[in-house]
C-alpha cells in the first residue's frame, strides 16, 4: 500500500490527524520537499514529534529512481509525505500511476494547501479565482522580466474580474554548488517584478500562511515592493474585481489604502 | 479569541492537528454545518471523539445573530467549526471581521478544502484549473437548466485549456416543512442538467473526496449522468485541455474511454 500524505502548510501539526495516524502505522515513511517545504520545522522535528523515521528523497530519487519506494510499497504499507497537498505536482501522479500498474493499491490523505490558506487569510473568495500562476525567478527563464505567460494570465484574469494567486519560485539546487541550498522569491521581489507592467495595481502579500504569526498585506505594487514580509513561504495575490465584503476584508485584515479600494 | 477552525474533508479525524488541540484548549464550541457538511460523522460523533460540546448554529444564528458568538470570544477561547476550509464562504469573513471590529483577537487554521481534493483525486493539475462554479438546483434560480453564468464560465474556461471545478447545491432547509433535511445534488444529476449542452464533453465525477472510498469516474456527461455514485458529497470536474499525464490519471485513476482523451 502507498499512501500520499499532504503535511499542510507549516509545521509538524498541521498534517491531518487521519494522516497522523496513518503515518504512525506505516512501515516506512518516504518524503519529499523540493516542490515545497515546511519552513515551521525540520525533517529532524517531524521524526521526533511523530516518532518515525523520515527517508528524503531529491527530485532524481522521485522522478528518475523510484523503484525503491514502489519495491517497499509492494512489501508493505509506505507512506509518502509532501508540504501542502500530495498530489499537486505532476511528478506524484506519475508515482501513484506507476504503483497501480505494479498492482500496488494507493490512496490520498489530502493536506491544506496554500490556495485555500490564500482565500481564507485575505478574504477574497475562492470561487472568484482564476488560474493560478507562478512567477519564476529571472535567471530560471533566462530573462529579467515576469514571462509572457504569467502576465497573459494575470491580464486575462483580470479581464473576467478574477483574482490572480501567484506562487512564488523555491530554488532548490543540488547541494554541490558554491550557493547550496534553498532560495525562496520573496512577496517584495514579486511585486518589484510585476511592478514593472503594473505599479498602480492592488496586491495582496502573504507570507508563513498556516503558522501563528501569518503577515497579509494588502497595497499598489510598486509600495508592496519597498516593504519586507520576513521569513517564508510568501505568496502574492492580484485581486480582480472586489466585492463590497472583499473590500472590508482587505481594508481590516491587509490594511488596504482605502484609494486602493473600490468606494463603498 | 476566536479561532476559525476546518473541520477538513469527511469525518473527525479530517481536521488537522493544530486544529484539533485547539478545538480541545477552547472554552467553547461553535459550529455550523449550512455551507457544508462532514457526511462521514455526526455532531454527536465530533463531540464524543474529541471530548467538548459543540455548539450548532443555523444561518440565521451566524449571520443575523453572531452576537452570542462574539460575547463568548470576548470572555474566553472560542472556536468556530465549518466543514472543508473555514474562511470560504462570505459569512465567515464578515463574521472575523465583526470580532475585529470589537477587538476579538482571531485567527484561522485552515482545512482541506474540496478544491486541492478535487485536483489530488483526479490527477488534473491544480494550476491549469479556471473559475470555478457552484451548480444550482434548477428550482432554487427558478429555471429548469444550467444558468447561464455557470454555462459561460465552464465555455470561457474551455476556450483558455482550463478545467472547471463545479461545487453542486447543496439545499438545507429550515427543518420545519415538509421535507425537512438536506439534499445534495449528485453527480449524475449535474452531468445530466450539463449534457443537454455538451453532451459529448468529457467531465469527471468525484464522490466522498476525502473518505476512505472516494470514487472518481470520468465519462462524457451524457454517460455520466445514467450512473450512480453513492453517497454524498459530490463534485463534478470539466477538464479543459488534457496535457499528458493528466490523460493517463484520468485513464487510470477514472476509467475514462479511450476515445474521450487525447491520443498519446
Amino acid at each position: 500500500m502507498l499512501t500520499f500524505v499532504g503535511l499542510g502548510l507549516y509545521d509538524e501539526r498541521s498534517i491531518t490527524v487521519k494522516g497522523r495516524d496513518a503515518l504512525h502505522r506505516a512501515d516506512r515513511a518516504f518524503a519529499e520537499f523540493y516542490t515545497s517545504r515546511l519552513v515551521g520545522t525540520s525533517v529532524a522535528e517531524l521524526e521526533a514529534h511523530h516518532g518515525v523515521d523520515i527517508e528524503v528523497r531529491d527530485r532524481a530519487g522521485v522522478e528518475r529512481d523510484p523503484a525503491p519506494i514502489l519495491d517497499a510499497a509492494a512489501d508493505g504499507d509506505v507512506v509518502f509525505l509532501t508540504a501542502g497537498d500530495s498530489m499537486i505536482s505532476t511528478t506524484h501522479v506519475d508515482l501513484r500511476l506507476r504503483a497501480i500498474d505494479r498492482g500496488i493499491d494507493t490512496r490520498v490523505i489530502h493536506g491544506v494547501s496554500a490556495a485555500s490558506a490564500a482565500s481564507g487569510l485575505t478574504g477574497l473568495q475562492n470561487y472568484r479565482f482564476g488560474k493560478a500562476v507562478t512567477l519564476p525567478f529571472p535567471r530560471a527563464h533566462g530573462g529579467d522580466d515576469v514571462p509572457a505567460s504569467v502576465a497573459d494570465s494575470v491580464e486575462t484574469n483580470r479581464e473576467r474580474g478574477l483574482h490572480t494567486l501567484v506562487y512564488l519560485d523555491i530554488k532548490v539546487d543540488d547541494g554541490r554548488g558554491a550557493n547550496a541550498g534553498e532560495t525562496y522569491m520573496t512577496a517584495d521581489r514579486a511585486a518589484e517584478l510585476l511592478a514593472t507592467e503594473w505599479p498602480d495595481t492592488l496586491a495582496v502579500a502573504v507570507a508563513r500562511a498556516g503558522s501563528p504569526d501569518p503577515v497579509v498585506a494588502a497595497d499598489r505594487l510598486s509600495v508592496l515592493a519597498t516593504r519586507t514580509f520576513g521569513d517564508p513561504l510568501h505568496l502574492l495575490v492580484v485581486p480582480g474585481e472586489v466585492h463590497h465584503v472583499e473590500a472590508d476584508a482587505l481594508r481590516t485584515l491587509a490594511g488596504a489604502p482605502a484609494d486602493t479600494l473600490p468606494e463603498n
